[in-house]
């Protein structure tokens, strides 16, 4: 990774990109697991189209705009290496991940392997359609480290595994689940493999030839730097064939003659008819966006800046750094002693810098494993600067003596 | 209705109106029931606040704009006339219908009553879920205008019928629905009713008691003028108490427990902890621009200008209008001899007038029973002139001859 680093910090023009933008003046942003700094040519794809929306009126700015609104499939399938046809737009991650997850069937007997760091609104979900059809929900084990164990995970399976279900890079700390390794197990044993790589997308290079998943979900917001109000799934074209999606509406599914519809033969068919245009023009910006600078430079920055930041909170001795595994990503969860984590957010915001707060509901299995209070999480992204992640330092130095 | 109509066109200050709405300066916009032209409040709502996200951060803007973004379930419950407590925002208005209607429990020789006018969208809805459940869908038959005959509904009303799901106001056409009509059918009863209010909301008063609707869903980008992305559902308090929503989040059903979660007590059980903040300013804004107008106002000179626009049509001897029943609301829709209809609409494109068409598979059964083609649809809101709808005439004019 260090050979790597050392490339990006050449090649990435952080002046620009700072330049590029606006926020980076007002705050030292280190929330970019909660919603990243939009750049200046998202915010004007979402506003611009706005406004003509304005001018002309929504359904023919939408018939002007085809094209371009078309091209933000062609940008999502590179930027995870899939077919345009295997990507489905939604308006948000959550809305991606229900659509899939919920068109699944199960029956007593079944079962769902999920990871203990399993972002809670999958959980909840899990939780709700166990006690509607009788399979049962578990944790794959970890390893010393932390990380979900993958061998561990090869011993689980057994002809009743209906769906392994993990979350790549979870809410509340650094920890990157092996996704690669739990897809080779997955395709050996041809078990649907769904995977929610909201914190990665945006962070680190996503192929889902790479990483064997079906299905794969993620968030705009982070990370990817997109609008609020995005998310996108991928799922695998063999796989969505046989799949009707729990909901449908004239889009996905257009009626074809008395009582009779037809899905779609694409992802597609887990949209719905209306759309957010103005978001899905950001969408598109921020991939490209992310794709031009390159996402092996991006993950190159993350690890070194982030790096540098765990590290010295790591020195400091009254802070905890609550972060499992290696390598770790680009979040950094801590405490301080004798600080409620609210308490050290809102001191930090005093000084210009954004962080938040993971309660342990957010990840509830994992939370009650360690038994984790709120957890202050620090996230810096590639445009971040060294001289803000010593401001940080500093910061919490200053409280945690 | 005359009366009214005077009054609105005395109270409405129409120089402000346009000059508040700035695509009123570059088209005829006649398509209020695709998407309206949205009037500089809400514009100005939606890019300040993106703005704002860029310059701070999103989970900061989102902190700081709390009141104001809470403050939009206090306009929708004034908006409706209900308890903020039984309002839940959504992505857009099927979401909102989906996530109330397959949250309902239905089993083989259940009944659901609909329009024959519904909403495609809304029907393979029924029909997916017949096939599921084996529910079965049936339709209200008409009166001799064609609009749903609520005699012809209590007669049908059994132990078996599980659910009342009607279309106010079609999307092809200005048909209204008697909806309060059918509310007191549901009520005396005692049968859940659901209206799809998407047409109505922004053009007429809308209020869920007079109504007796138990669930009500619209959207927001029509002729309430809010940015696509926008939709919203009311659920009567003693309803949504009784529903498990089919597909939950942690924002909606927070984990409480190993295993355990607990549905929020109102109507935001059905959203996800996602949101698209900036949009829902924007349509808070557009809530209370219209009130701000005066629905009764609205509704009058809707009335007045679609009344003017569809006589001026039926006095043509080579176009056919297609719109049941009386009163009607502000969507004419109508064929031309030896035109299709999307020659029509390219041709009034060409003209600056927005108009669209409503194909056969929007409303699939009415459809089929008139066995209707492509129909063009017209619509103003009270932001048009007289000059306007003249102007639409006399391009009609020209190719009806």
């Amino acid at each position: 990774m260090s050979e790597i680093s050392r490339d990006a910090r050449k090649t990435l023009d952080l002046f620009r990109l700072r330049a590029d933008t606006p926020g980076t003046k007002n705050r030292n942003h280190l929330n970019n697991a909660g919603a990243a700094l939009m750049p200046s040519t998202v915010i004007d794809a979402v506003t611009g189209y706005l406004s003509r929306e304005g001018e002309i009126g929504g359904y023919e700015a939408a018939a002007e705009a085809y094209s371009l609104l078309e091209g933000t499939y062609d940008s999502l399938a590179t930027f995870v290496n899939c077919d345009r046809d295997e990507i489905a737009i939604a308006e948000n991650a959550t809305i991606a991940w229900q659509r899939a997850f919920y068109s699944l069937s199960f029956g007593p007997g079944d079962r769902i392997l999920t990871a203990s760091a399993e972002f809670a609104a999958n959980y909840v979900a899990f939780l709700q359609v166990a006690k509607r059809t009788g399979v049962s929900i578990e944790v794959i084990p970890n390893d010393a480290s932390g990380v979900l164990d993958p061998d561990a995970l090869a011993k689980m399976i057994d002809d009743r595994v209906r769906l392994i279900a993990v979350t790549w890079i979870p809410t509340n700390g650094g920890l990157m689940n092996p996704a690669a390794a739990i897809g080779r197990i997955a395709r050996e044993n041809g078990i649907l493999y769904l995977l929610d790589a909201c914190q990665a997308a945006g962070q680190i290079s996503i192929d889902v030839d790479a990483l064997g998943c079906d299905i794969l979900t993620a968030t705009g917001r982070k990370f990817l730097r997109a609008p609020r109000g995005t998310g996108f799934m991928y799922m695998r074209k063999s796989v969505l064939e046989k799949i009707e999606p729990a909901m449908i509406d004239l889009y996905g599914a257009p009626w074809t003659g008395p009582d009779r519809y037809e899905l779609r033969p694409d992802a597609r068919r887990f949209e719905t008819w209306e759309k957010n245009y103005s978001v899905r023009l950001g969408l598109r910006a921020a991939v490209d966006y992310a794709l031009d600078i390159g996402l092996e430079n991006i993950e190159a920055r993350c690890y070194h800046l982030s790096s540098k930041l765990r590290e010295g909170l790591r020195g400091m001795r009254a802070v905890s750094v609550h972060d499992l595994g290696a390598p770790l990503a680009s979040i950094i969860s801590f405490t301080v002693n004798g600080w409620d984590s609210p308490a050290v957010m809102a001191y930090l915001s005093g000084k210009g810098i954004n962080v938040s707060v993971s309660p342990p509901s957010s990840t509830p299995v994992d939370a009650y494993m360690r038994q984790l209070p709120p957890v202050v999480r620090a996230s810096p992204h590639y445009y971040n600067t060294e001289e803000e992640i010593d401001a940080f330092l500093d910061a919490i130095a200053g409280i945690a003596s």
